[in-house]
């Protein structure tokens, strides 16, 4: 990591120093790891007393936060965490040159086209058919099935699968481990067991689409199982055969889609969601974590539990039960009164 | 995908058709997206609607489907959705070739055997003692561990991991990053922290089975995990080692069994349900998703909840906490009641 | 797996014989699944009556047990279970011999540390800057990112993904496809939709951990993500951006812990917990399966549900869940009773 001092710094990010700008810093840190070289940030309020006691060379804050402590150089942004976000950018060490071209190890069929811009690792394999666009990189160990293509400017890290036939956007991240196109999981009922049902159709990512490790994403019974453009998808998620992504769509880890359920756009599912098949879920819905969606659910609302339900009627379900001992107590104490009450009728 | 009129296609799958046979027909898709060249279907009531405005050229339908528009012909079938499995069989693109024989990137160690007839893709790897049966396709990227066995026609996608002496019957599909054979998760506390207990186990795989992307089966601590026969496992499951799946069962995506757990025949585990270790469930019991199995389920019953129970009883258990802000409400008005007769008796 | 008489086994594990010494025995077995020639072990009491029926010459059981049959040589010892991990050890086939260097099939970028005694598998890629420690073993399939780090005695299985700059300890245990240092997941919203948030942090875990199938473990913001000494980490798990989970911690299948949550020393989180981000869970806290953490725990103690609170109290609410039906009658009772009084009241 390169060296500035406090100005420098705060010069570069647009904050207000407040301390002492000659300090050098050298690097970044949490409140309560970084030394006396290191810039640090308060963005979340549970942090703030950490303050008191870092060592840290300068902290970025709001504009208006007020300390006790005069040794500590305060760095004032408007909006501290994207200010920190630039201060990461700052210090980020280069990212590792790639070369255009395909590394000798790779295995390419007849018929794969790959542009001259792209970058191909080591150990991949790119079969027939398949189109690899412009300035993408393979990391290495990628495997590109038939007829598959990616847009321009893809970053494919090691062991993805894209497979045969799945169609993939412009600008496309995919974390190691991702597969795209598994078969969806189709069976019918017979006397001999279950039999296959085709899983014929294919994935269609769109453009800036952000695939997790290990997330899963199964090729469509037919048609396309859907990813729309700007979906981000956390590790481990798993989206069923001819799921459809709206747009903007955040997909938070371990979730999983089942078949053909459509999401609008701009929908957020935290994390370990479930979602049953053909049901739809209106734009801008968010769904709290852990929570099953048996039903539709209209756009713009947050929902939680299983069945999902609008959060603040599962809010107050939730109270209701830990009320629940006391409501018990109350029914009894109505039962002794009432029989109580029984008794003195019977003795007059 | 080729071209048949609506004649020919209602032909070759048996149905009758109500309307002009005579349209051309390039392709299949959904009735919201099929456009005039596609044939279309309605198997689930909820897609009703979509009949009044769908562009396909024809619609599969049950036989006694009535719609008000003239113009959309219909073939009608017994069974729409087992009908279109065939329509999509029929416009489904060939599969590639695949050519028996060991693509020169894989690397066999001395020892493996290969069925001549099995094609091996690129960089696969076969350790010592493996063998591969007849037919059988690793499409690449594929690693066979020592003393492993595939039986005949097995279909393996890339990525999957077949780890030491994991013995696979026949005609069984393992989708892209399965991992069968991982050690199990068994640590002995000690004072010095945990202490790994040896997982000398396996794995066995019977007949016809399908393994999702990216699911771990571990091997066993001693003896086998292992899958009957016809059992299909969906994307991102975990089998613990010692587990026991009985045959024809269905697991569903992100499912978790935890260790020595005996699933009978033909159970049905939804999405992400988890069941804990040394519990056993009778044939053909039915867990909806996310549920929590904590104790053995008899078998042929429908269970939910964590801890699972009889499905209608957890259905009443929700009903109940929906109303329980009700129930609060009549035992505030019985109170009031109370305090009011208590008055007027000491008024009496 | 070799011959061995009762007598001889008995007295390798230090077991105190009662029966038939001379039996030769051959391998080992569950009690239901034992041969003539097996050894078994009863540890579970939910096992028992298994005893009557097994077939096995001999079996492991607590110092005091006592059974009618005769013909049944026991093996007495103090912890069955650890007992019988001996007996596993005893009968575990030799371990395949590695040899070290490097397969001719991997590819090692220029700059790369392999230490001598190292035993690199088929088709392994190490990039620039990696070290690469004593007697470690890479399986084969698996990657190591550039200036990525392995301490002595790694066990790496095929296709693990060490990404760019991630520190590993000594005698860690990464099993197939299990990621270090995908990106993690953070997002800005702007009116352009989701901006990436740069993860330029790195992993650091630390000796002795070992991490599950398909794990994955998300590089920090800035800093690290922190798996400490010891921990173990099993199949599936999603371990985001920023969390540190503390020494000797144990985290079970399909669990997921979201961004910048830190674990103290020794904490369990059973399968397919969830944890919010930004939370502390203190030391020995025990989470059981499906628990939703939304909220700092205090250590030492038992947790339950979403929220997750004190086992006890998700206990009693589950309880109450349970008694909801009879607390509806009881009050319709009193409903009845009320209505009663006040019509005796209006008669008088």
């Amino acid at each position: 990591m390169s060296t500035r001092t406090l100005s420098e710094l705060a010069q570069s990010i647009g904050a207000v120093l407040d301390g002492d700008g000659s300090r050098p810093v050298h690097g970044l840190a949490g409140l309560a790891d970084a030394g006396p070289t290191d810039v640090s940030f308060l963005a979340n309020p549970r942090y703030r007393a950490q303050l008191d006691a870092t060592r840290a060379a300068g902290v970025l804050v709001a504009p208006d936060l007020r300390i006790a402590r005069t040794d500590l150089a305060l760095l004032r942004c408007k909006d501290p965490n994207r200010a920190w976000t630039e201060v990461i950018r700052l210090f980020a060490p280069a990212p590792a040159p790639l070369s255009p071209g395909v590394h000798p190890s790779s295995t390419l069929e007849a018929g794969a086209v790959i542009d001259p811009s792209a970058s191909i690792g080591p150990g991949c394999h790119i079969a027939a058919g398949a189109v690899i666009g412009a300035r993408c990189v393979l990391r290495g160990h990628v495997w590109i099935g038939r007829d598959a293509r990616l847009g321009p400017d893809c970053d494919l890290h090691p062991r993805v699968v894209v497979h045969d036939g799945v169609a993939i956007g412009a600008r496309c991240v995919l974390h190691p481990g991702a597969v795209l196109g598994s078969d969806g999981f189709g069976f019918e009922p017979t006397a001999k067991g279950w039999v296959k049902i085709p899983q014929c159709g294919t994935v269609v990512v769109e453009d800036d689409v952000e695939i997790g490790a290990n997330a899963c994403i199964d090729r469509a019974r037919f048609g396309a199982t859907r990813i729309g453009r700007g979906v981000k998808i956390d590790n481990l998620v798993h989206v069923a055969h001819n799921v459809v992504v709206g747009a903007g769509s955040m997909i938070i880890a371990q979730t999983g889609i089942a078949g053909s359920t459509r999401l609008g756009r701009g929908v957020i599912l935290a994390g370990q969601v479930g979602v049953n098949g053909h049901v739809e879920i209106g734009d801008g819905a968010r769904v709290a974590g852990q929570s099953g969606v048996t039903a539709d659910l209209d756009g713009g609302r947050d929902y939680q539990g299983n069945p999902a339900r609008p959060r603040v009627e599962w809010l107050r379900m939730m109270a209701q039960l830990s009320r629940g001992a006391r409501l018990e107590e109350r029914v009894k104490e109505l039962e002794r009164g009432a029989g109580a009450g029984a008794k003195d009728e019977g003795d007059a």
